[in-house]
């Protein structure tokens, strides 16, 4: 079962009204905004990513979805799997770096032992004071789409990583160190029309907006902001783990952060890609899902 | 690093005051009790035990946090890692049926996808009501130590689990499908000194409760409750999964929900054993401790 299918299974279980119909990454309970990640061991990271690195990422993908929603963090849970002591102590350096840095608090957790072998599964629950909170599903007819930073870092840092670490440093950071757009959700989500974060890539994002919106989206290759170094903007629209704010406002309007409109809301459906005004085919895989590769 | 070692340096992070030093099972925050648990296969349920079992058992587990609490459960966030679709439906089936008897709701959550031949681990986060909330540490020099039903039942049912599951049903179901004690909660709370679930064994969790709360145990094996077909109180009494309240009160006081008194406190501290008033030396083991075996 995909991601896909289970999602729309999990549509029919009894929901409460803070999951808002399972639509967004967070649920609305007693004035908190509510998120949870799980990252696994050579899925979402690579076995000799640092376990530093593996603490800040557990922590910025989960603050990164609260910054979509502005919210402000509060506090977090985390559920570890213990193995290998010096990794253990390793990664809750990191987590204390990670919780300074980032501004927020352990709340509580669970551990748990694994099976020899097994790949680590981390779960990191995040809590946030409720805010605006902008949906997904407020794009408009003649909307902008915008999006903060540049898109494509993360998988060119990825590829790095996976060649032995040789290569641009800031790019590997961008990987391993995603730094959560916390002040931009904060300024942002009492003014645009609908916000998420780019996790699984910008193209499948913008197409689940839309989707949520009910609204056609056409993107601009041309238009993506890439990092100096990249310079493929469907790789880069496709590769994921960016963790920028994608946002829908009226075109006419100019954001109060730094960002960059990457293309347009119109009656319809569906992800259309242009390059510079060219209408370009659409890839047959539009970024990172679940049970599916 | 074992869980103690562990919860140790965990407790050196920025801990929020809502985690109350991390000395217990829940998180207080917002008028939310706030638990989770992670259960792993080979390690918490076996490979060969019905998905809608496991489910049951990610949210029974979980509830029976907020029993202990006396807090009313609100909903639910649930990280899955998908692998096969027959066992992924055969789980939403029965947590549908878990979700609608134990009076809850789903929340959100967070789907993975697992590297080929990868235990399943999976992670369910409880919301409650806040309630009066009696934490671990409140036993007093001369309370007496009460559990509501009986105990070893799951720890039989286990065993029966691991032969194929011929034997006693209602001890398979104890082990399979263990049931909250919500309503004995809510009923208890407002009024003991100090309640915790039993989940790692009756003898581990009372010492941890007396060294919470700076006082000594002394646990009488004779008079722990067991079920028909059980006959070893220490087998029992160490087994663990039971998920029963344990709850310290005066001695002369009368809970108003079934119980049976099974130790009484004293100044100083750790754990004794006697039998029927015979002092018993104590076993290597007290229950399950993760790290440990």
């Amino acid at each position: 079962m995909n991601e896909a299918a289970f999602l729309a299974r999990l549509r029919a279980l009894p929901l409460h009204p803070g999951a808002a119909g399972l639509g967004d990454d967070t649920a609305a309970l007693a004035g908190l905004t509510i998120t949870t990640d799980t990252l696994v061991e050579g899925v979402h990271f690579l076995s000799d990513d640092p376990a530093p690195d593996v603490a800040w990422k557990l922590l910025a993908t989960n603050l990164s979805d609260l910054a979509a929603k502005g919210a402000l963090p509060i506090g977090v849970l985390l559920n570890y799997p213990l193995r290998d002591a010096a990794w253990d102590a390793a990664f809750l350096d990191g987590l204390h770096v990670a919780l300074d840095r980032l501004g927020t608090r352990l709340l509580g957790g669970d551990t748990v032992t694994l099976p020899a072998g097994a790949p680590r599964i981390l779960t990191l629950t995040a809590f946030g004071h409720d805010a605006p909170a902008p949906s997904r599903s407020g794009a408009c007819v003649g909307d902008a789409l915008w999006v903060t930073g540049t898109i494509g870092d993360a998988g060119e840092g990825l590829r790095i990583a996976q060649a032995g670490g040789n290569g641009d440093p800031r790019l590997l950071a961008r990987y391993r160190r995603p730094v959560p757009r916390l002040a931009e959700g904060r300024a942002l989500a009492p003014l645009v029309h609908a916000m998420m974060d780019v996790s699984d890539g910008l193209l499948i994002d913008a197409e689940r907006m839309a989707a949520a919106s009910g609204v056609a989206i056409t993107v601009d290759l041309g238009a993506v902001p890439l990092a100096a170094g990249i310079s493929d903007p469907l790789t880069a629209a496709t590769a994921g783990d960016d963790y920028e704010l994608l946002f829908a406002a009226p075109a006419a309007w100019k954001p109060p952060v730094a960002a960059t409109q990457v293309g347009i809301f119109a009656a319809g459906d569906g992800l259309s890609l242009t390059h510079d005004g060219r209408s370009v085919p659409r890839p047959p895989i539009l970024g990172y899902q679940h049970g599916l590769r």
